[in-house]
């Protein structure tokens, strides 16, 4: 589901038309995400949620799904991007930025199966290495999720294990939670 | 390929006879490896050679292919452990010991096509958290290898990267040259 062209630039590569799914360019390539099936999209949805019902009402961060992000060479859509309020792209005017040129402070990333590993942990340590505080790799197949911090650490959690989260938004969940959504 | 049998303890996995390919004990749970395919088994071989062609004659460290190594609660079987000569276990006699019961200082594993990438990278966790200074965990279908530090610090390298090698042997590899041994 991946198709990877080589040899374009940034520049180059933002001038394209947006594909659906969106298309990414890190480390000079350009790959297609997949289409998003069912586990995946009920985890966003459900995170997204879960995040913005404590951050939204309280102005600490807003969760975004699919929006793209322009960092440190590289233009990335992850499943899930976290910006603190104060970090949100605004325009003069106070109304949000079409444009985020700069790095989610949490990033979240579900694994499909038909997705290449690599590229996603690889997304999820560009962002580590340019700001971003805190990352999580969903395996839904695996029910456990690899949890990523500053200096590209990184732990894997499972079970009843209390998962990270972007700090000073009030929220607790463990990995048995998480999973939890998918059984309707 | 991947049988998981629940609720044993490490003296009771230890106790049942050894299966091809061989299983694993790790956070409580039995898992058998993949049975080894080209791919795997020409890297393993390729690697272990490498290492050793330096390594051995200097007495610096030994790379065993498929080596159990029973430490931190855990008895896992990594497809190459590299050992320090000095940490090497031995008899009274100086002979080789059969049981290793230690962590290596170097742990490789290769991922196969029907391999849960979880497993794979909790292992090489596991290794880190006990002391192993250097993991390396190889995509061979996506050509890029993760490396794993200290403090469950990863890296992910790709192409003409050079690979870190346990400190003292002396061997320079990049990402492909390694992934070169697969062409015939």
């Amino acid at each position: 589901m991946t198709t990877v062209v080589q040899s374009t630039t940034l520049a180059e590569f933002l001038q394209r038309p947006e594909t659906k799914p969106a298309s990414e360019y890190i480390n000079g390539k350009i790959s297609q995400k997949s289409m998003p099936q069912g586990e995946h999209s009920l985890i966003q949805v459900e995170l997204c949620e879960a995040i913005n019902r404590t951050a939204k009402p309280q102005k600490i961060a807003l969760a975004f799904p699919e929006l793209r992000c322009v960092f440190g060479g590289a233009a990335i859509v992850p499943d899930i991007s976290v910006f603190r309020w104060e970090r949100i792209p605004r325009e003069p005017s106070g109304r949000i930025a079409n444009r985020f040129e700069t790095y989610p402070d949490w990033a979240i990333e579900i694994l499909s199966p038909d997705q290449s590993f690599g590229n996603v942990l690889n997304k999820l340590l560009h962002c580590s290495q340019h700001g971003t505080e805190l990352g999580w790799l969903i395996f839904p197949e695996e029910a456990n999720i690899l949890t990523i911090f500053p200096n590209q650490r990184v732990e894997m959690l499972t079970g009843t294990a209390q998962l990270p989260i972007l700090s000073n938004i009030d929220l607790t969940l463990t990995v048995e939670q998480v999973f939890s959504w998918l059984i309707l």
